[in-house]
């Protein structure tokens, strides 16, 4: 049976494609997400994908993944860097691993962006690959999923 | 006539008793809720209880109490530690009391649980005693009530 | 044909007139919004109004203005001082020119106000005149329009 | 068979309702503190209080109460902010739980009053009720003693 | 009667219009100081305008302005940054409300700029629309003059 | 009649002399307390010297002084870095004037000494003139005595 | 024709297996090595792997890479948090793409870890998959050579 | 033969009587300095009073003390917290001390009036006791002058 | 004639043995005193050994060393971290060489513990090896009184 | 024809020879004067040297430069940490290259004197080398001349 | 069978006797060297001495112990305040204790020196006694054999 | 007879005309080790060219400098910024003058290059020239060699 993931992108990633080009790409944030999904389904999962940029619409989310959904990735957008909120709705649910993120590198733009406060609670983190973060993040699940990490 | 009293949670306090039992314990959200709601009843005050994981409906709701409520209780959850946007919420209630109330010891966690933004503008502050630390409030905010504080 | 602006107004800000009326005054949100419009209309310009205390509205909002309004008068209120995901928005939006306002002078109260994440994005700050900020503001968005700044 | 408190107050402590009346209120030590055995009474516990202005002393009375105070209520004043050394004393009595209380709101003062050194090794802290604040430490200890924190 | 501005610059606006162009554009101090005096006087206002590279003359010429001036339109450059004795003339003469204006939007460059030691004893504070800063600060004033403010 | 100053000396002020000469001078603490109390003589005042090792002596010391003691000379030693107790001490007793002595000049020795958390206290500071500091103080209490300050 | 990859690493690395288990598990730094350079060829690149101590070897070794080597796996175990001089190397060959990867989650162990001085001149960071982050840079490299990044 | 000495004061001391009068009181800046000239006067000095709200002449003025003056009471306004061109121009001129004065008690009043930069070159410093600080730095240079400091 | 040693203990070192046992053993304080004068005494030391939970009195103790004691070992405690009168206190003696000794690795637990403020006036610092740190320091002074530090 | 150099020299620096001796050498501004020009006649150079103590007229001073001077030698002296004004007159005249000098090197001697706010600006820095780092600044120039910088 | 001991020596240590005699002394390294396998041999261990100035050989001879040595005596020189790298290498072999020696007093030196990145990973810490701080960790090294520590 | 230089060069400094051109220049670093070499000989000295990328090489061949070299020419890299080791390596050897020297401005770069720790132990810093940075240290070490500086 396959493994169920959620997709989840935080504030502003409904711009991708429309937003600065120069760091995110000119493909829409739609193509992405079908492209996303593409993937998932050869890697045999089944994806679902859920974009919101209110903070509380992200951590309700989160909390209604056990026994829903198998893993998290998340792309929490600005919130990485400040929303403790966050952090916390991801401890709680521990039984469900999330995958921290970012198509940008975040290391190397604003001094702000390479605070990550939610890193502390992920398994891990991928920065930097644009749409392909979202690939190795994928790569990264099915390595959980097959019990090898 | 009895007094109201607006008992706020803020984000992630919905899945106390699933979440991190080692910190908060393993009741349930619900079953806490309803032993506050007796306690209160037992003060002679009615008590509504409102959980949010938005910052934007906290902020509402605070702004609803001047008329309804004669004080609130409040765990602003990891909002505690950077809504600034709350704090301001409660400056603008000045003739509300508030209290703030965490379950633990948010003063032997994690550095960041150490500062509260929205201290300065709540008439105290009781945290550690788990459950206890809303009936403690319910305590105090009976001695506001008579006019003793 | 007139200029579309967006009058964006963040978190408390409905409290306007209710909330401490030493720093605010005592004018009430809605008279003060409803001299804002004629203001604007006096300068040729419709001016829509929207407030939230939702992070993720005020985000939502700014998404939509591209291809819908020309310009965007933004007091984010306590939002100003943490929400790079507010920051963020506006960038995604370059051209529509945002233009931040605050009533009192944020560069004299607490320390924590005196730090604007969301400036480095905007075209230009007001700060500090009452409501006759949002009347400043509307007139440098009158000298952009003129393609004259 | 009643349960028997420590109620230690540190320095300057003696000197309220002589000292700065906005802050602590114009009732003295001495009545408050007979108001504190009432309340203990009522409780059903034996509070013996001791207040001094050395550091020195109140280690050495933390230090005498294992197998002789079932808890202690310590407003460490100003020690709290800089004694490691009380710090330590309390860490050094694992078996007699220590609540810290403050009488005003530490957290809406100076900056330094802001960080309580003391609290990592306390059961939970109370802050900014004057007068009730102890009388909300004798209901927290209490519940400790009811086996229910 | 017509109300008295200082118009009063700092170290190196005398040299804009030469200076670093892609910031202050091409226009030449000289040629932006007579179109403030010409948009003063569209608003019934008359405008002295003095430019100093001396900290010592700007703290004068502040000085000299209770009965002689009505407001301050200031950009004290770089000063605007470290000055603390301008700040002090500021603060000696409190019934001549001072404006800071700054050309560029200071909250967009280099860290240091960020800061102004002068804004918390200003009126308000106007940043980042080019030489229509100086348009909105009468516009400012003129709404003070008006008692509106 | 006479005037009653408390001449208080904190920790390590009993070494004067024997200890780092080349930053005390080589005059004994009982010397100096007798040239003290000359010149306190000569300006009509009764002095009383107390020096002490101990923070908690010092705090009851100051404690005792209303309606004992018009005025306070206080070299606090080192405690003067941390001590927020005599800090708080001195709070506690606003109707006696309380004159801030060092001997050396702490702002050009060790980066700790540079900092007196009592000052914001005091009535103002008088450092770096030896003994004579402590006349210099003599004279500030008369002069404050005089009513002229 | 098969893409040239180097599998740098750092100080400490070649202890994988005998060193802290419970962070870096108990297969041997060979083990993984065996298993890296098979999942390298099964996506058709030749590895070479490179393990050194020293961190001028390992500077040398990043400059022999441009002519030689396709991209760079790195993991520079410890230098990672302050070697500028491994930073600039990486910025030496700019035509060589590295990648930077750790085992362990290094943004949720000590402070100290979580700050990388390579990371800006990365193409991008996978960290906290133990050997399998090394199995997503090689993804991760696959995509650059796909012309997909 | 009579001493001299150089009072030096530093920017908005001209404003005294005239600005801030809760902070430095009503006497004109002018009555001041007359019954500094009668204070020193009468101990049998001369002194030339100077000054500027000008930096570099109030370094000038330092330079020109050797052979001239035997001592200088300075108050160097805002310049005492960011100049120090005027710390080196009186480490400049060892053989004139300089004693540091200020009116207000610079240490209880804005975090930033409480650096001083100048002070590690001074003899010594006296703060907090309005124009009596003045005199008491007269005493204090009498003192040195009699060589006893 | 045999050396003289004082043995100088800070606070809640007479609670070794009964506090945190999994970090200073369960040997009590008095085992291990005895155990260390019988150390000195094969080393042919005399060994003095006082332990104050007072500032103050350690701080006397200090005081009384000159020309009765030939060196100090001191465990300062908690007040290693803050005293900088304890610090005073040993630079008032410089006759007499401090040894300064902590039973834990204070360089490996808490943040706080990592910084003495009397190491800089003491000889040397052992740290970590339980109660052998104090035979160390015994070896230490033996070597300093044999003339070969 | 000979390039044309300005020789700036800022506050202190005519008190060279007469001032800290151990740190600028007993050769007096004058003499060093004299043979900075010789060196610079020797190298074909014409220079102009200009000292000023005060901070505005530094700045016109670097103003006037454009088409009258080929290079800046500039020692600013204590401005050098602070005074942003002077960077940003630096930056006014970019057709003009200026190399920062010292005597001194400001590297190892106190804390402040490490940072150079003018140093972003400026072509290079020479410090350290007494007079003779006014003579390599004149070789620099002599190479910027030379086209070969 | 004697106990083996790696006696590991990092940067600059060779030059001791011919570096900073103030601080180090005058004996050379190789006296020292053959001084310290004396004590060791005393003490009936058996002591191998390696110096080298770079990281990576220090990292590789720690490898190295396990199994062939029962201790540690690291003085790491000036790569104790920054090596993260050695401290990995130490905590990579756990079962042999490892003591960090200073011959200097590094607590009363330069700021940098005060952080030991290493200590927290160290079995303890002597610092100050000179070559005698080698003697003492082979006495602390004997304790660990003994069993006793 | 001719006076020997070491020219030292650190990590990445071979790679110069390879890397970051927009910096370094074109040249390589050969045919500017050859220009820097014909400089020194046409100065009358001997030069010989080191460089390495390690720490450990850097530290020995600066120790082989005393009766070996006159001077050292030292661009130390990226070790500039951390390099304590080196730091003292410089320290050891004071008979042998280091001139600290910089091709880029490193004053104007990323805020980590603004920081040298082994400033303090050199002679004196050249920056920002390119190679004529090197040049200049020719001339400052002629000037020392020349007994005038």
């Amino acid at each position: 049976m396959s493994k169920k993931v959620l997709f989840l992108l935080g504030p502003n990633l409904n711009m991708v494609g429309l937003r600065e080009k120069n760091i995110y790409g000119s493909e829409t944030a739609e193509s992405i997400d079908s492209e996303v999904k593409q993937w998932a389904a050869s890697l045999g999962m089944e994806l679902e994908s859920f974009q919101s940029n209110s903070e509380g619409e992200l951590i309700s989310k989160i909390h209604s993944t056990p026994g829903e959904k198998d893993a998290i990735i998340l792309n929490a957008g600005a919130y990485t860097h400040y929303s403790y909120a966050i952090r916390d709705a991801i401890a709680c649910v521990p039984s469900v691993p999330t995958i921290e993120v970012h198509m940008s590198n975040i290391h190397s733009r604003e001094e702000f962006r390479k605070t990550s406060v939610i890193a502390p609670v992920c398994r891990g983190q991928i920065s930097g690959f644009g749409k392909y973060s979202y690939k190795l993040a994928l790569y990264a699940v099915k390595e959980i999923f097959d019990k090898e990490v």
